[in-house]
């Protein structure tokens, strides 16, 4: 079989341009409705995408005054979405800042058996300040957030393994439900977590729910060698593509992982028309309803660079790209407005589309070609898809470019897998606890 | 407009009773798929109750060698049951004990927008021993458990209220999405928790999803008497019914709220046949398959009393019932047995069937007798509805005791309201936030 790309759809309120939600083809009152994410699921699930993504941030995050921002909580849409979805895969963001091991293992478990087998987690570590603010704590610094991770993470698996594959034993003549030699207390006790178990959800379909990151910090960077499957990232050229994707492939040896066990996935908001003149009309009228005043607060948001409207004709400030932030993105949006020479205002127009991730504007071949670029030259496993606009541009990249894909040879026509898991091609681990000899299940 | 009667179906895996999983009624297979919960609550829907209820806990509690556990977490479930329902309310047990008030804010607030203004909030604060070992610590001793409850919801509230009801301006021309000045951070700085807000969920359709609460202790029904519009609880004879309810009604007042700003609901399990005998047979055929050890760990998980089988035949040990654990519950027990003056396997039998609840057997004519009964002579506003074995149970309460209900001038043949709250006939509170001269929508 030749190599496939993979596809997940990033769904972000009314679309990932800063101004979507000005645009004549979008509806900001459909923020709060579930049908919006429905119609939304449905149209990936039609492109045979593997997957939607849900990103999220326990605080109100950026300015409300110029943005549709106060949308759902992932978790709980997600499970609305597998009601009415069979194929697509679900991911959804939470934080192990601010959250319980247990909690966290039980949702995703019920999520999995919910979809029958498409739940995903997207593990972050909550960069900002606010969020720290709605906990009563202090923001961790970025190094403790990572060790709290990895621990957090080590109990959410072990509570996924606490029932083997074969617990279940349901013999109702006998009145035996289950054998309870299969049942595991995890009796973990850590640096961070203290954690009995069993979990009191049995085992999700896929064993683990696929594990995703996206820091790209060098701690968000081992972090996803030793655990993540999947990995989003910006990145702005193929060169910085490539030496990302060499660098994470490259550190999955140390943790005894093959190349195929972790995918990266470059972002990229895809504007396309159908012709060349038509997608750069549209990338024009969302940057014409643009906010100076929202993009430099997102600016301040994602670097932690605070600018007034003063400075927007000059060059970028200088700053030292150590924070307890977001390390990875602060870093992308220094070199972006280094290398392009970028003022101020250039430098917000150029984040408004992708909040740093590239934006590509074209034809479907365009697109196709660029993406196939990547695909082949050691830069991307596949993409994260983020549409300017939703529902408009994920419907027209799924009409549009993945057809070519599709006829290119580099996307698939219909699902393969049953599961999330199986879509990504990726192996459905076993139960730490069962003995060598016993057998797992599908 | 006559009073009506509210009816809750409390969804338990395949059934309320012990034994469910072994009838052949059942097919415990179904306790994790989602289809299952999605065709109660239809059946619910279809004869017009109120709510669909999921009871939870944060431990695999029981026994799970002869019983049916380890199904799904109730919030990631109702979210699918949303989306394949139109008109029932949906509520869900979530812990104050172990959890974060901003997560569950934001949490119940997505439900509620997800579903229309359905979702309703079981509040409890977890008795169990089990569910303090997967979270770390100790078990907080009952009057913490209930002073931290109490600050947990003070907080919630404040951020349910924290975006007016008119703060989304949504005025694309000018660039304005929501008048920041209409949504409040909430700053609270308590005894327990300190939250800045504001919610990153816009204000749920219900402004406030329902507040259920389910202690009988004297805690409890403080906190019940404070915070709570629905109150479950486990009343054996009508004169203990009437107590309780004439209790509770009678606290509300020191609180400046009215009698009929709270429903109270007690629990029925019923098991119904088209004649009293067939009743009584189903009644039979799930006491057959009772095992005697589940019972005892049962008891030993609802009351603390831990019993060998030696002691089956002998009446129940002396006890006190003061306990940090579940203090109502285990002193409806003790009174049970003594009052009934019944052996450990009578008493254990008794319990099976409903935890403590009031196992009714009948034909429907008789069940409506029953609630009927306790509605006119003031020891119920409506029922909590636990069927013994499910969708069996569910369906003959709807298609048999539902008609009799309505032909009775006792139950709704139709939804009168759109929302959970406007089925229970309560008012939509407003933001503590909003000026006196604001206008309210909905
Ligand atoms: C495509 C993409 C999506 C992300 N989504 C989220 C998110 O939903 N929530 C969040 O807190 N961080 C999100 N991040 C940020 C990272 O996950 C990470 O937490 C942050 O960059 C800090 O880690 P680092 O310092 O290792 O980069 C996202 C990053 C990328 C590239
Ligand atoms: C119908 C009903 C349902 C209940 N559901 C739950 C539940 O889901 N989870 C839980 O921890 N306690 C549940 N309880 C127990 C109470 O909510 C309460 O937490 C417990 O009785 C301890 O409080 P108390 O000492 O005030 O009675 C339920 C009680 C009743 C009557």
């Amino acid at each position: 079989m030749t190599r496939k790309l993979h596809l997940n759809a990033f769904l972000m309120g009314v679309g990932h341009h800063e101004a979507a939600w000005r645009h004549p083809r979008t509806e900001p009152a459909r923020l709060t409705d579930v049908r919006h994410y429905q119609e939304l699921a449905r149209i990936a699930e039609r492109g045979t995408l593997d997957s939607v993504f849900l990103a999220d941030g326990v605080a109100l995050r950026g300015n409300v005054k110029h943005n549709a921002l106060g949308g759902l909580e992932p978790l709980t849409l997600l499970s609305a979405l597998a009601a009415v979805t069979d194929h697509i895969g679900l991911i959804a963001t939470v934080s192990t800042t601010y959250n319980e091991p247990f909690h966290v293992a039980r949702k995703f478990a019920s999520l999995d058996h919910i979809s029958g087998g498409r739940a995903g987690w997207n593990i972050v570590t909550s960069a900002g300040e606010a969020e720290a603010r709605n906990f009563g704590v202090e923001r961790p610094p970025h190094a403790a957030r990572y060790a709290r991770a990895s621990e957090f993470l080590e109990v959410v698996r072990k509570l996924w393994d606490s029932w083997e594959d074969d617990a279940i034993v349901r013999d109702r003549a006998g009145g035996l439900y289950a054998d309870t030699g299969k049942i595991h207390p995890i009796e973990h006790a850590g640096e961070h977590f203290a954690v009995g178990g069993p979990l009191n959800v049995s085992r999700p379909p896929q064993g683990h729910p696929l594990l995703v990151q996206a820091g790209s910090s060098e701690d968000g960077k081992e972090f996803a060698a030793r655990h993540a499957e999947a990995v989003f990232t910006a990145q702005q050229t193929l060169e910085e593509a490539q030496e990302f994707y060499t660098d994470l492939k490259g550190r999955l040896a140390a943790y005894g992982r093959r190349h195929d066990e972790l995918l990266v996935l470059p972002g990229i908001s895809p504007i396309t028309g159908s012709t060349e003149r038509e997608a750069l009309r549209l990338e024009k009228e969302l940057e014409d309803l643009l906010i100076p005043a929202y993009g430099l607060a997102q600016l301040a948001n994602m670097t932690g660079i605070e600018l007034t409207e003063d400075a927007l004709d000059g060059p970028l400030p200088d700053v030292s790209v150590e924070t307890e932030g977001a390390q990875s993105r602060r870093r992308l949006v220094v070199d972006l407005a280094r290398r392009e020479h970028l003022t101020v205002r250039q430098l917000i127009a150029r984040l408004a589309g992708g909040r740093g991730h590239r934006v590509l504007a074209g034809t479907p071949e365009q697109i196709a070609d660029q993406l196939q670029e990547w695909f082949f030259n050691g830069a991307a496993d596949g993409f994260n898809i983020m549409p300017p606009i939703l529902p408009g541009g994920l419907s027209d990249f799924v009409d549009h470019v993945v057809p070519e894909l599709r006829s290119r040879g580099l996307f698939r026509y219909e699902y393969e897998g049953r599961t999330l898991r199986g879509n990504y091609g990726l192996a459905r681990p076993r139960s730490r606890y069962a003995r060598p000899e016993a057998v797992v299940a599908g």
